[in-house]
């Protein structure tokens, strides 16, 4: 298993010189690099700023995703929640941090977003909203699909359910431990996801171990009488180094 | 094996009627239902149509793509394959077809949109096209993903991959046996697709069994010296009725 995953570091390693000089391949603790959570939440959901947040209710909603929304805002006052923040890029998302040589950081006249927010016009593509428990390593996605994320006819492409796991394993796995890359996604679909209709996530860091985060997702009606899909994924753990300060 | 399969079975049929009466579990030939490949290719790649094929080439394909879409296009003269329309929505692939009880059919105001359809600016978002092999039962999906596909800076979300390899298993298992909805799907993600470039998918149908469809797919530069992801996805096997003909 040890051999495997440094096989795959070495892998990703030589792309393009991506993680050349970021990966610890001797560091095998669970606490990833120095960073706590809390302060990997702190650079991550600043309190103010200016960037547009996403994950805000609009006219869209559905009742049930609504009133999901405000319970779990109530448990950000006092039960250990956090909301996450959605920026339109990724490139928000990480500011100030230094990147892994050769990805991309300067900012061009593209209008890059991050896929679940390809789609600015309300309601028709991902409405969705992150709520993070750092102290029991787990999150809450709340997704209502759009009609431009049509499979079947009246409901969600189960691809997009996948990229609504992936990235919410994503935000989870950097907050819970610097988790960066997908390493893999398992997923057994159920049954469909009506558009218009919310879809709870439920994510839950299994462990971490050799610079890896395994996690696991349910997908279901607020219920829990049906079991959209389940789903694992793995990912790699990999610093984010700060910048160091501007001198004045 | 067959119990498991038959299990979930039977939570599809479950979910809102969607599959009662249209689930045929006493069938296990790999001959789905008796409509022969030629037969389901005939139906859903219609010579004449005014629907507008999103699948061909616009001036945001790199050279790459382009080059490998007129290869492809040079083999379905007398190569076997066959190139796939692509539409704006699943609606009007799949026209003409008596759908499982409990899928929405009624076209309303709705402005409904495949997922892999989602974002119509050229080049901002999925550029992609898929043939298909009938007699070999594969396929070769080119993807060139946009800058609304991002994730890690530069780079394609991995979901937006996951849900173009679920979307081109999909067409290619409906295609080679009448494979409809998506079972399970795992993926392995070795490197990141940068933004802009080609990836080549080619995708087999390893075999059909108990109504069950196993496919695989490795997702590759063009030079195949980068693998970005390999992937497994099992779909389960449904009968489309063709509505009876019109009465002049």
């Amino acid at each position: 298993m040890m051999r495997s995953g440094f096989q795959r570091v070495a892998r990703l390693a030589h792309h393009r010189a991506l993680l050349r000089t970021h990966l610890l391949p001797r560091l095998h603790q669970a606490s990833a690099f120095g960073s706590s959570t809390d302060s990997l939440v702190a650079r991550f959901c600043p309190e103010k700023t200016d960037l547009k947040d996403y994950a805000l209710p609009n006219s869209s909603w559905c009742p049930d995703m609504l009133s999901l929304y405000q319970e779990f805002l109530e448990k950000t006052k006092s039960g250990g929640w956090i909301k996450i923040p959605s920026f339109k890029s990724n490139r928000e998302h990480i500011q100030g941090l230094k990147l892994p040589l050769g990805l991309v950081t300067d900012s061009d006249k593209q209008d890059w977003r991050i896929f679940t927010r390809c789609i600015l016009l309300e309601g028709q593509g991902y409405e969705y909203v992150i709520f993070f428990h750092p102290s029991e390593k787990k999150s809450v996605c709340l997704f209502q699909p759009g009609p431009y994320l049509e499979g079947p006819p009246g409901f969600a492409h189960g691809g997009s359910l996948a990229a609504m796991m992936d990235e919410t394993f994503s935000k989870t796995a950097y907050l819970a431990g610097e988790g960066l890359f997908t390493l893999s996604l398992n997923i057994r679909f159920k049954n469909l996801i009506p558009v218009g209709s919310l879809a709870v996530l439920d994510i839950q860091v299994e462990k971490i171990e050799d610079q890896k985060l395994y996690m696991s997702c349910i997908a279901q009606s607020r219920d829990k009488q049906t079991v959209y899909a389940k789903s694992s994924g793995v990912f790699l753990q990999l610093q984010l180094e700060e910048e160091p300060p501007q001198q004045q």
